[in-house]
């Protein structure tokens, strides 16, 4: 298959720096479309791809999963895009498509696995996949996501990952005018669930441990703020929940939070992958039809359609724009939190 | 209000045998029905009150919340039921009719708290109620259900709470013909589990730490059997089960379980009161979208479908009948697993 090099921006190793380094990308299919990244986000997940905080991490790494930019090549079979379109690429860049999930489009959880947008297993070229610290992606069109053209495409960016992630829970458990939807967390994530549960016209509550971000949290639509380590201010919000999105990133106790469900109120996982601070207490859950739950980005399908509201509800996501070769630097600043809400690389500094 | 005074069986203090003793009923009103209750099963919960496991018993307190019997007597505006007809009641005798769940016949969930058959607030006479272990009751005849008439009666008793434990369940997480369900756990609720997701056309597996058990099972119904501490039986099952009802009574792990779901597939809790053994590892739950839940016995629309459902579908609980004077030593028994599945007191023998 026929190659080309472009400029990317990843590490050889755990323990070593992210430098600017050459890639290979593949010739388009006629499936295919190359996209001119203009801008990606900085997800957690590719800080600790990088590191291999998880293990299983593939070098060279490249991250990057955030991706918005311009189409500049269309394969000949692909009638979705034209040149100059504008475009966006996820964590997903191919799925079997012929699983259970992937029938019902869920290819986030395509049951072969689906291939992530970097370190998966290249189908192509062999090897692993690299990111969006780079110039070019070349991506099966059907995974490829239409950008509104009204939005700041650079505050777009962050909703391919942040924005999906947070999507798909308050989706799946029918969040609407009805509902009081809580959120656990002011991150990325958190900043993205309160838009877009607020979009979606639900009474939105931020769970903060402390009073500072209650400014903000306003700011981004929250209805209340409820500072957890207050215990007056938990039990005023005893069962009220219908879906709590948790998106803390580091081992915790959901127990407090899961009293403050409504009956059949689910509490939904989105920031944690390990194991857990503390074991369940049983009594709320049975006693209240109450769940905890785990969800994982989302499909392509739910993807765009929550770029098409997006779109319509002029959401985007908070950023602070960088260039390329601050990247390490904010690694650092990303574990203190130090970022209101998402760093963004403006990837002309790359050329 | 008026009363009379019946025989029942119960305990004065946490540490002394159940024997004989006599507590009012309430003189009919004209919403209610009396009862001559033939047999009353006995659930763990009774020991557990009878014992003051959970704290909060009521002295004297008279256990049993699986009864079926005759209608003796019936209040002038109650047109449900007739002398002589059969009736049960289970673990409801009343609600506030008016809250959320209520309003959804989720008098389980009531936010006001449903009156337990037992050891729950007596609105009629002030202090507690008395439940089953006696000659007669008299309950709001809205909270009392008709019983088939096809059935075995004594081993319909233990319906009214094993049944309709797991019932609510398998008809809330949508159990039918194309589902994959898992039991954990053989006693009076497992076996009712399997029972009753087998009527419903499931195919049914067991969990069980033991391969003594496969034989029971499939009797009653269940397709397989999975040794839970085989590492290769539990792999072999990985990503099957749509529910897995957990009715372990103690504390235990469901990781191991977890992984062992479908996509979107869920864990319902109906045994443990307290605090599980270990925390969640979050990554089976977040990359597959599963959920660990827990349920509350059912409501009361939703009893009776289950009772009608058995009389339609000829199932009645494995049952070892007992006199009321064998109680304590069938406490100790149970304690010790050795039931299969059910006692049932026939309550002639406290005459
Ligand atoms: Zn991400
Ligand atoms: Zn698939
Ligand atoms: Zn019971
Ligand atoms: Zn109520």
């Amino acid at each position: 298959m026929n190659t080309y090099s472009v400029k990317a921006y990843g590490t050889e190793s755990k323990d070593a720096d992210l430098q600017e380094l050459n890639i290979e990308r593949r010739e388009p299919t006629s499936k295919d479309v190359e996209i001119e990244i203009l801008y990606c986000g900085v997800c957690h997940s590719d800080l600790h791809t990088a590191r291999n905080d998880w293990g299983g991490t593939m070098y060279p790494s490249v991250p990057g999963h955030e991706i918005v930019g311009k189409i500049t090549r269309v394969g000949s079979d692909v009638t979705k895009f034209k040149v100059g379109d504008l475009a966006g690429v996820g964590c997903i860049v191919d799925s079997c498509g012929t699983c259970e999930s992937c029938k019902q489009d869920l290819e986030q959880y395509c049951q072969t696995g689906f291939v992530g947008t970097y370190n998966g297993k290249d189908k192509h070229l062999g090897g692993h996949t690299f990111g969006g610290y780079s110039q070019k992606v070349v991506v099966d069109a059907d995974h490829v996501l239409k950008v509104p053209e009204n939005l700041d495409l650079a505050a777009v960016a962050p909703l391919l990952c942040a924005g999906i992630t947070t999507w798909s829970p308050l989706k799946h458990w029918n969040v609407g005018s009805d509902s009081k939807v809580a959120v656990v967390g002011l991150g990325g994530l958190g900043h993205m669930a309160i838009k877009l549960a607020k979009g979606l016209g639900a009474e939105v509550t931020l769970f903060s441990r402390t009073p500072e971000k209650s400014d903000d949290a306003k700011k981004l639509g929250a209805d209340h703020v409820v500072i957890s380590t207050d215990e007056e201010q938990m039990k005023s919000v005893a069962g009220k929940f219908d879906l709590i999105i948790d998106t803390v990133p580091y081992d915790h106790d959901v127990n407090p939070y899961i009293s403050t469900l409504n009956i059949n109120g689910t509490l939904v996982l989105v920031g944690f992958i390990g194991k857990m601070d503390e074991a369940l207490f049983t009594p709320p859950m049975i006693l209240g039809r109450r769940s905890v739950a785990g969800s994982v980005i989302g499909g392509i399908a739910e993807t765009q359609e929550m770029l098409d509201f997006c779109g319509e509800n002029n959401i985007v996501s908070e950023i602070e724009m960088i260039n390329m070769q601050d990247i390490n630097e904010a690694y650092e600043r990303m574990l203190k939190s130090d970022v209101r809400y998402r760093f963004v690389i403006d990837m002309k500094s790359l050329s």
